[in-house]
């Protein structure tokens, strides 16, 4: 099961705050789980959850938090669940829940919506959060159709229990069968803890030729991508995609 | 000799003219050649000039021509200095001259001013008309600096005489030590003769590591792409670059 969690959070503050609290957030999120969990999840490498912030308001945002286990569910979203304030400490910041979103969605209705379903062979996505790729130790500031799905099979191949979608195999058929066909991207810096990851916003459309169980995969993962995000660094709020904007 | 003319062309209309006029331009162009230059030209592949259309306003635009050895210089650009005005047959529009420009620059003088003197490492390009590459038969629509300069290249030894600058080996250097590090581009169609082809168009900003020698090429490289343009079709006007924007 996918859990995604939406929580409106109020605050008083000379400033705006800006995107750059994504990994602000993350702490204070990996604050509110149990210790022995966090440990795991840091040691695991994949984590099963993505977090980010955004509609940024003088004085709200939303705080986005998406779980792609029932055990993630369990250990991140419960104990977000109970909570009716929230404090930004460098800040000295109090964030005060005002409205809560959950909605959940399971892998095999991922299945049936749109693997089973016959889909278009357009598909645009957009790349709302800087997002970017690591491929033999450098990042990768520009996506590629492999890079995209290959971050959103090993995701979706991770954490689903029950199907598996990917191989090598798949991975050469969306090579050969996907295009690029328009695109929009900027090259942009994603902050973190005085580190400047290079990335990229933007749009991109694909078409799918070949089989339709293709086309309807491709839509399926990219469906599954936006509750997933794309690429690295996700849980600190990189990576977040949007579909058919 | 590098020889770049630009003719300021009024034009009485009632509908402004737009970007897509530089391919009948070209037509006008060969008009005014020596058929049997212009089937040589036809022949051999790599045409020695290039040309566009440019600050298109309601009543006059820019008509650009470059050529990039002396022969076509005097086949082309001496034809074009002698005429006062031109005739668009399709839209029964007559170009008056009232504006020429003629600049000059040798291949030595690149050489001295950018190879001989140190540059900068940091180089953006502006792809100011739609731009694309062709690479195993296929067109490609999003820059690579092995793409760039892997055609500037071509270009430049081609036509200079005298010098080389090019070999497999300056490739894998270039390859090796130029990064994109910044960009914003936009996939975009060039249309001829009912024909869209996919290209781009936006900027790039590269940083040259290595030795000195390999900046001051790169550097010399783009200067000369701004008279030659890049890629595939720059005489119907695609792949017009800027450098330093």
């Amino acid at each position: 099961m996918i859990t995604q969690l939406e929580i409106k959070l109020k605050y008083q503050s000379e400033e705006k705050l800006n995107y750059n609290i994504s990994s602000v957030m993350h702490g204070i999120l990996m604050g509110h789980i149990d210790r022995a969990y966090g440990e795991r999840m840091h040691e695991d490498g994949l984590k099963p959850f993505v977090q980010e912030v955004c509609n940024i308001k003088e004085d709200e945002f939303i705080w986005r938090i998406c779980t792609m286990t029932e055990e993630a569910k369990i250990q991140i979203i419960e104990p977000l669940m109970k909570m009716d304030q929230f404090y930004m400490k460098h800040r000295e910041l109090r964030l005060k829940v005002c409205e809560r979103n959950l909605k959940e969605i399971s892998y095999d209705t991922l299945i049936e919506n749109y693997y089973f379903e016959e889909q278009p062979r357009n598909i645009t996505i957009k790349f709302c959060s800087p997002t970017a790729f690591k491929s033999q130790g450098n990042y990768i500031f520009m996506p590629t159709v492999r890079l995209i799905f290959q971050s959103l099979i090993h995701k979706y191949d991770t954490f689903s229990s029950g199907t598996m979608v990917g191989s090598e195999e798949t991975l050469e058929h969306i090579e050969r069968y996907v295009m690029i066909t328009r695109y929009h991207l900027r090259s942009v810096n994603f902050s973190l803890e005085g580190v400047r990851i290079p990335a990229f916003v933007g749009t991109i459309t694909m078409r799918v030729k070949g089989p339709q169980q293709l086309v309807n995969l491709i839509k399926m993962l990219a469906v599954f991508g936006q509750y997933s995000a794309v690429g690295i660094k996700t849980a600190l709020g990189m990576g977040r995609i949007q579909i058919g904007v």
